[in-house]
């Protein structure tokens, strides 16, 4: 099986300056077809320095993907590495001369002298095409290994490996076709569902189901390789059924799909409009939901009732509620969303009110105590929890568990 | 002047289910006391790899950082790699078994057999203490230079790199005593404040100033260094009045406060109270106003009118004013203004209406476009942004915007 390394270069990222999310994306890709990242550099803007790491990497691994290093500045020395890795000189390239000076002009400027380097690739080394800037990519092979150079921008990185790496890897992964298929999940831990899963997380099963974590999201990936694309494909959707089958409403959706992504969806097509009523996540559900392009669809109004009086004019809570359950309370909870509700004629009202702390927890109440109600036309449902860590995640963990309850509410 | 490397072992990182932030978290902790690091290695859990490992980063720099793979179980290597790097064998330290059973007492459970281990340092290091968990750090020396492992989970790494590795770090930057103070900006580019910074930025100053950019929010580290505490404290206080008499306003606070927080404290001393109406930020200001401990005491009211009807129906915008000037115009979002701080009361009410695409942009109302308001009693203070990137993008600095026009407004 062919092992990977990556080489992250530039002194914006040794000095903290930027957080490398270019290794942790190559990674991930990788191993999604089955090729294991088995060393990562880090090293600053010298030509000395990159070299010497380049054969480190190629010491380690059948392929080395480089980041970085390609800017049309005097501290820029990728390619200049890359000629003294191959024992060569950097030539000049015309087709790529063209291109960078096209997508100046593209932009009604002319080409600095400066990016003419940008056009300059090792002899014996292909160029690679970047569609989104003005630094090309670099291909070299070395002594039966793959030396590759990408831009460090990330976004230039990405369109660059995902269209002109990524297909040429499919003879590095074990020489099979590797299809994988994310599925989503909220509503348990981890540990719950890999118990749930038993022997399906098998390390030396075909597929392999990886789970990462994060922020109370878990995502089982799918990894299954075979001879040809269909019958990858085939295994890939066998798992896919049999996961959901077992995790059953624990799955909300697939690949980068958010919670509020697919509660959008969900009302959107079912045509329902919501509105919410916030106390202690104080706007971050109404931020999630709004964070989908074309929320406007379904969701009109939001209200983030902090003080009392807010929660009485706004909303029509009694005064006598507050008084009587305190304002965070089931009864509280469920008047503001009825609330919401009617102010906002919408056939949806989500209302939060808790404890986010780290001041304001009784024994009673404690930090982390929080009452969501879903109230629909036929039904209102209020639930407690206890959500734990600090302030920042238990408004961030209450506004998820408001869109999971929704969510379960609209798949009815 | 003493150089770092930092190693990163785990093979959650290599395989990018763990995007690394201990790494940038210590570059930025180690340049902020003038230390560069030169190098950064991740490598998965296996001990002949770590050794190697620890040796290239031996060779490259006078202080290693290492992170992960102090764990309790099989494939935490760190404390036998070290071993092996010393030439030592692992001995058993009573005091700090005592301490780990502690840890489980505490919690009302027993020690599992598995922790053992973490009682075990490399004969001739030195362990460091673990307050937040399990996992006891280790320091050792080795020809001249120093090999310091800590955990890989980010607040315990963060705890005892504070506690027991930074206050020692003094004697490695240039073998004086170093203060640091941090300046926080907003409201320009960070080549802007360059410009008005000039020579201050010289590499071979002392104090040094190094900037750092996150979401429109420019720091400068001041480091200044010194034979003794008092004179770098001086020295570093006398570059912050430089600085801030060259920024003025751009500045507005320092260590990690938040434009949130400063804008929080500036309303509770002042007694002032808060509204907000947001359309295109959906929800992101309010968040970032109750992100802040305390915020309740004036924070009162904010309402996301994302739908017109909405907008005219809870704040009182006439619908005229939409019909004639669409509702992202300044005389909307001033309107939104107005009707917010009348409802809520409050002494201050900021709106907020834009375009924040992909969808809904025109030649005339481009993606980007967002206009601001700023009410109070006495003044109705609009501005008209164009903010670029992504929906994400342009909805922070939007909401970030508006807080610093606050800010500059209840600084007068």
């Amino acid at each position: 099986m062919a092992k990977a390394s990556i080489v992250s270069i530039g002194n914006e990222i040794l000095s903290g300056q930027t957080v490398d999310t270019n290794a942790a994306y190559l990674s991930t890709k990788l191993l999604a077809i089955g090729i294991p990242v088995v060393s990562s550099y880090t090293i600053g803007d010298e030509i000395d320095s990159i070299v010497r790491t380049l054969n480190l990497a190629g010491n380690d691994a059948d392929l080395i993907l480089v980041t970085g290093g390609l800017g049309p500045t005097d501290d820029d020395l990728t390619r200049q590495a890359f000629a003294q890795l191959l024992g060569t000189d950097l030539q000049l390239d015309n087709k790529l001369l063209d291109k960078i000076q096209e997508f100046f002009v593209s932009r009604n400027r002319q080409m600095p002298e400066i990016n003419r380097i940008q056009a300059y690739t090792p002899a014996g080394a292909k160029a690679l095409p970047n569609s989104l800037g003005t630094a090309p990519g670099i291909w070299a092979e070395l002594h039966g290994k793959s030396f590759i150079a990408m831009p460090g921008v990330p976004f230039e990185m990405k369109q660059m490996f995902e269209e002109s790496v990524l297909p040429k890897m499919a003879g590095f992964s074990f020489g099979n076709v590797v299809v994988v298929k994310k599925i989503n999940c909220f509503g348990t831990g981890e540990s719950n569902i890999a118990e749930l899963l038993t022997d399906l997380c098998r390390r030396d099963r075909n597929p392999l189901i990886n789970s990462t974590v994060d922020c109370g999201v878990i995502t089982l990936h799918i990894v299954a390789a075979a001879e040809d694309k269909n019958k990858a494909q085939q295994m890939a959707e066998k798992d896919e059924h049999l996961l959901r089958s077992k995790l059953g409403k624990l799955v909300y959706g697939t690949d980068d799909q958010t919670l509020a992504e697919v509660v959008g969806r969900m009302l959107a097509q079912q045509k329902k409009t919501i509105s919410v009523a916030e106390s202690c996540t104080g706007g971050c559900l109404a931020a999630m939901l709004t964070d989908v392009p074309g929320a406007s669809e379904y969701f009109t109004h939001g209200w983030v009732t902090y003080s009392n009086s807010a929660k009485i004019d706004e909303l029509g809570v009694p005064d006598e509620l507050i008084q009587k359950h305190g304002s965070v309370s089931s009864q509280v909870a469920e008047a503001m969303a009825r609330g919401a509700g009617k102010r906002a004629a919408t056939h949806f009202a989500i209302a939060i009110t808790g404890i986010a702390g780290p001041a304001g927890g009784t024994e009673q109440k404690p930090v982390g105590l929080v009452y969501i109600c879903v109230d629909s036309d036929n039904h209102c449902e209020t639930k407690r929890f206890i959500f734990s860590h600090n302030r920042a995640s238990i408004r961030h963990r209450a506004a998820q568990t408001a869109l999971n309850m929704l969510r379960l509410k609209l798949q009815i």
